[in-house]
């Protein structure tokens, strides 16, 4: 089993990166978080497009740096749409994240999350209930929400995921887990305010892709986004008052967050 | 006719069981409010799940504390799923609530808002104006918006249209009046700055169906949802420079409100 | 050729129309923007309506001031929608914007922003890749980016479309560029914070709809939207820590900017 070790200044490589090409990232995302994926992708430096229309999401996704197939509010149409345009990302040799929002909370998700799945993601990204339910099936939590769950169980479903689809993995949590399904690491930024709204999880998935868009190799493009993002939600939540004042300043410092910022802050274990 | 007495207290219980249960709230809402509605609910308490796929709707409805019917951006799809979802909720014994956002502003709307409030709302929510169109048949005020209304007028109508739908009427305004069809209760809490954002009244009606799926009986449902609301309005524009950084604040307020805060603000006429 | 001479105290004038009527402004835009933009509105003085269902959407757009089209996130059934909604509101005597983001993004919404232009549209409104393909035909920039665009070849372009389509065409940029095919003026208000946040240029055009819907002629409705809206950003960039922050004071200051604020403050050239 080969370990990469990551350092504090790799993720602060991978920020430069990001910075630096600019990435359009395509991003087939659900209604309820659209604003707050593209404003957070604007101050993180990438270029987000939103396009579902079938007659043009594939053409988009052949073209931008990375896609980002989230399907927190899905309908069949939208489905087909994610598959064509993941397909053509594929094809393009681009890169794409799945984020199987809420896969437990029907049989309907579940069986599209699935179906996307085998449609070779280069990430995987969801939360311990979330990559439970892919991993066996079986659902766990209550929709979206992510509740306690074993984290060896977690991380052992996760390791075998990413070797069973041979891509990479990432939970998310109070401790973020990814692996590659042989090499592992783990974030420890973030701040519980980052749960008290919306969308949170649904940004952390985007940023991985404008990583990915970013030419940052995979492993590594988790977990740059995990801990810039979640280090951005530390300093914001400094004296913040309350959850809206929290999510203004949380895109005030993705913007203002340095490669040295994030050298000085990741906590990587 | 019997008369109940709401005190304060008796809406600080209300939101203390909101912070208790922290009910999952089904929302069928509009495009423009939804992500504002989530991040209300998030911070007031409770937990949102959005899902519109008629292949999940019902499913999910079935399975939530409560469901919220809001039909602020209608098209004939989403008619069908929201029927679809308030006879599953019902069939589960899950309370919902209607808010027929401009009911007025055509024939479509208004014939998709009189079908589902013969479902058995628990509570149906709205302004001056589309209260009295959906009480008369006749298009009041100019779509959204609710113009000067009788108030003696519309108190009347929402209780014979509270008596002939079976629920609870919630009338909101500078006052808001709230009547099961004998019962009724003011609440006089709010500012003006919530009318020049938008989803105001959206959000109301979500911490509607969030206290009904708290256990809260619906008068008092609505009445706290509109108190607590309204309090952290009021908290919200001390000083607020405008209806952007309000907004924000509002989110705050909504998180931080205690009980005590409540039983100590609420304006109950 | 006729050239119009505009003063601040045209713009002033027209920001006063604004507030004094209030106009109820029928949006029918992407699904990012789109609480962006009621919220705009609505800070700016007018009343928005969102309404995209085939079954009344020429009805609203009949009976609202202005219409705005906006082909963000597009689907084929949305673009028979516009259509429908402009011929509607053309046929009611009603003003329509036309904002074809990403343009050159497929040969899709190419297809549809080309049909929705023969429609009369009272102004066109775009980046300059937009209006370079709306104009030439051929794809400019990469989505909805602004790519550097030879500032000349851009007026030359707008101004032979504007003769073309025989509506106002503005171009937005670090100065937009607005003509009437004979007439043009130059609006210099702005700051570089309004593109780290999605919507801005959205926005924009939304508030040239409001301008039209109280009654302000085209050209100089665009004119007046452009400064008031920079202006309202110029302002709001003040101190701001970032582009989280930014937005939130962009709705402030667009609140309370007076007419007195942009005679003083609007940069003609």
């Amino acid at each position: 089993m080969t370990v990469m070790t990551l350092t504090p200044h790799h993720l602060a490589d991978a920020l430069t990166a990001l910075r630096w090409k600019r990435p359009l990232v395509h991003c087939l995302t659900n209604d309820v978080v659209s604003a707050v994926t593209a404003n957070a992708l604007l101050a993180a430096g990438a270029a987000p497009v939103m396009a579902h229309a079938p007659e043009e999401a594939a053409v988009i996704a052949a073209r931008a740096g990375a896609l980002l197939v989230n399907i927190g509010t899905l309908t069949r149409e939208r489905v087909d749409v994610m598959a064509a345009a993941a397909q053509a990302a594929t094809g393009a040799g681009a890169p794409w994240v799945l984020d199987p929002v809420g896969v437990g909370a029907s049989p309907f998700r579940q069986g599209a999350a699935g179906w996307l799945s085998t449609l070779k993601p280069t990430i995987l990204k969801g939360n311990a209930a979330e990559i439970l339910t892919m991993a066996t099936g079986e659902p766990a939590g209550r929709g979206v929400d992510a509740e306690e769950q074993n984290p060896r169980a977690v991380q052992d479903a996760a390791t075998a995921l990413a070797r069973s689809l041979g891509c990479v993995v990432a939970v998310t949590g109070e401790a973020d887990f990814i692996t590659d399904g042989s090499a592992s690491v783990t974030i420890n930024n973030g701040d519980p305010l980052m749960g008290r709204i919306t969308g949170s999880g649904c940004v952390a998935g985007a940023l991985m892709a404008a990583m990915l868009g970013a030419g940052v190799a995979p492993l590594l493009a988790a977990a740059a986004a995990l801990a810039a993002f979640g280090l951005a939600g530390e300093r914001a939540a400094k004296g913040a008052p309350g959850p809206g004042t929290f999510q203004a300043r949380l895109m005030d410092e993705l913007a203002s967050l340095s490669a040295e910022d994030l050298a000085a802050g990741a906590r990587i274990a």
